[in-house]
């Protein structure tokens, strides 16, 4: 999927209220030890279309199960959201608890029990206090809000680790109707291709078939959320839920219509700007590393080639001190299990090239200095000569921070 | 391959010179900024029978291609090493380089050409000082020394960033006469399954058919060395080499002997030994970590795990922080790749059972702090319940120090 900006319009500021239909809002219910937000929703004014992606991990928490269930007609019109304990890992009371935690959701929200989606994130093993989860559900109605201040509350509940929100809002043209697609996610460690410790939602007022919309969210997701990695780790609990209101008074949209593209441009968009900001919000990361690979035998190649560079710990470690070694990332490359002409690889570090055709270019070490050390996204090309494929991945750096905050994250 | 410890004897103080033909020595050629040695030799008196194997990596450095071409006829009668630089992405000088490093150590050691293999470690892209490893290798010769001391000034320059050196010894009887086989090695970053920044270097004085010496070598490595992982960074230089001298006056080795299996234990000892020893020699480890693996629906899944789970940053901080954390275990065991029945995982720190069936075991966690602080080597088990599968992996915790060592390893 690649992105053609001009088709739509990025709105800053913009959150997942701004799409017409949506509420949302977020309180700290007590599941956090801090008083930081730890419960959320979403709720749509009308049955919405929807669509979700779910952690490859074989083991799945208790709200996945839930949530599959209730997506099985394509339908959602609210997600309930807790932060601070994963529920997973924790057997039939886990079930029973995020059961529990939808009916409860659907009861206060005065919607059907199985248009609701449940999604947790946190501390695996241990089970929800229920008695917070359901008093602060019923506090949740009351705090349902249509503009900028309930799409700040939901995003501040979703958060673990994270340092700042992730929020990306566009809007695109279809059929002569503005359409609004937006987002809100959270993440930043255990994250690696795949849907890691990620939890994302979408809204759009796009009226939209739900098999396109299914489709296009798994199409976004290969070239965006699932080309990050900070360390490796996949998660649990990960998905991505997209709830499509179909308010914007658009002609249906369906992969055959003339304005499909510019959609699912918007939509990846989206996509690419949340998965970039769990990147860069790594633990302890003090850079964004963009990986881009082409020339690749297939894009498949260059995919796995692109996430074993920014995945390596060496490259993390020296990108964090500022030192070009190159040496370490065409150790990546040859390690990626693709077919790759070892003699033929270039690679440059922002406009700094580094090597040619697998040989050592003679480079200003202060410059490569100056913008490993200034640049907030360091960027890394591999040009291979062995076919067309090409893609990009993102990570970011590894620092004495990441270790600190995962030495002791139970404590 | 088991290792059944009755049939051998583990020589302590023993070393690379203790079989019979060998002698050793080490220098600082001027390779290394430090005054460490960074140029080593092992000789044997004789031709040898002689095996390796190579790193995976799809760029391999110049002394991998030359070593091949030594070889090529099974046979060795000398190794050739340097540390401080690894003569990787070099082009053609740094090829002839390295064919002249073998012609100059063949020359000062009086033996043939063909049979002198040369390996290389360190910076990668920079071509090899040859002034330094000119002069280094005329003064190698005078320093030859089949005891204890040679040993030691040899291990020593193969170093670069590991703290202590590696070495094994052990004795096994073949056909009644005493075989001695030992090892030496050195990798502590860029270590992961499949040979990484690891030199490797074995010798013994078993008469023994070089088909089934090379066949022991694999097997023993996939067990061995191709378990352990510091990094997830495979290198472009890794190689394990061994030198049979066939001068203890055994009856001819072959995998038909009576006592093959015992050499073959004693073998794999000293392989095991070594990785182990690279393992918590792990840049900035402070700790082993042992993770085994049963119940899984074959070895080679049981591997996958194994390696997932000792090569997650994520258990590794924990281990550092001594966290009890098993979710983030268990989360490695599902994110393998490979078949696990999800509700049926136990997983044990050390004595400690932290989960049954997938359920939380309530656990004392001071006995697990205590446990995770004060011991060497963390054992970590996980039982599944998919079959017969099983294998043993070895890493070490993630750290402060690795951070800081890889963030400014070339400045």
């Amino acid at each position: 999927m690649s992105i053609n900006q001009a088709t739509y319009t990025v709105v800053e500021g913009g959150s997942i209220t701004a799409p017409k239909g949506f509420t949302s809002a977020g309180l700290h219910c007590g599941l956090k030890k801090t008083t930081r937000n730890d419960l959320g929703v979403i709720l749509c004014e009308v049955p919405a279309t929807a669509a979700a992606v779910y952690t490859t991990n074989v083991f799945q928490a208790a709200p996945l199960k839930v949530t599959r269930e209730s997506l099985a007609d394509g339908t959602l019109q609210a997600v309930i959201v807790n932060s601070g304990n994963a529920n997973a890992c924790t057997g039939e009371q886990g079930e029973a608890d995020a059961y529990e935690m939808r009916a409860a959701a659907a009861k206060a929200l005065g919607v059907n029990e199985q248009n609701v989606a449940v999604a947790s994130t946190g501390v695996i093993g241990e089970l929800l206090k229920m008695d917070c989860v359901r008093s602060g559900i019923a506090g949740l109605p009351e705090k349902l809000d249509g503009g900028a201040a309930g799409a700040e509350e939901f995003s501040q509940a979703i958060l673990t680790t994270d340092l700042v929100k992730k929020e990306c809002c566009v809007e695109v043209l279809v059929g002569g109707e503005k359409v609004t697609i937006a987002g809100a996610a959270k993440g930043s460690g255990m994250i690696h291709p795949n849907m890691a410790t990620m939890l994302g939602f979408m809204t759009t007022d796009a009226l939209i078939d739900g098999e396109d919309l299914q489709s296009l969210l798994r199409t976004a997701t290969n070239t965006t959320f699932n080309m990050i990695t900070v360390d490796g780790d996949t998660s649990t609990n990960d998905m991505l839920v997209t709830m499509a209101s179909g308010l914007a008074g658009n002609e249906k949209l369906t992969r055959l219509h003339a304005d499909w593209d510019a959609f699912a441009a918007a939509f990846t968009h989206v996509c690419q700007h949340l998965a970039k900001a769990i990147a860069r919000d790594g633990e302890g990361a003090t850079k964004l590393i963009e990986v881009q690979i082409s020339g690749a035998v297939h894009d498949e190649a260059a995919g796995a080639i692109a996430k074993t560079v920014v995945g390596s710990s060496l490259v993390k470690s020296a990108i964090f001190g500022a030192d070009a070694n190159w040496g370490r990332i065409i150790a990546a490359v040859g390690r990626a299990g693709v077919p790759v002409s070892p003699e033929k690889v270039d690679i440059s570090l922002g406009e700094i090239e580094v090597l040619r055709q697998s040989r050592p270019v003679a480079f200003d070490e202060e410059q490569a200095l100056h913008y490993l050390q200034k640049t907030d996204t360091v960027v890394i090309t591999v040009v291979l000569s062995d076919g067309e494929g090409k893609a990009t991945a993102w990570g970011c750096d590894l620092t004495y921070d990441y270790v600190r905050i995962n030495a002791a994250y139970r404590t």
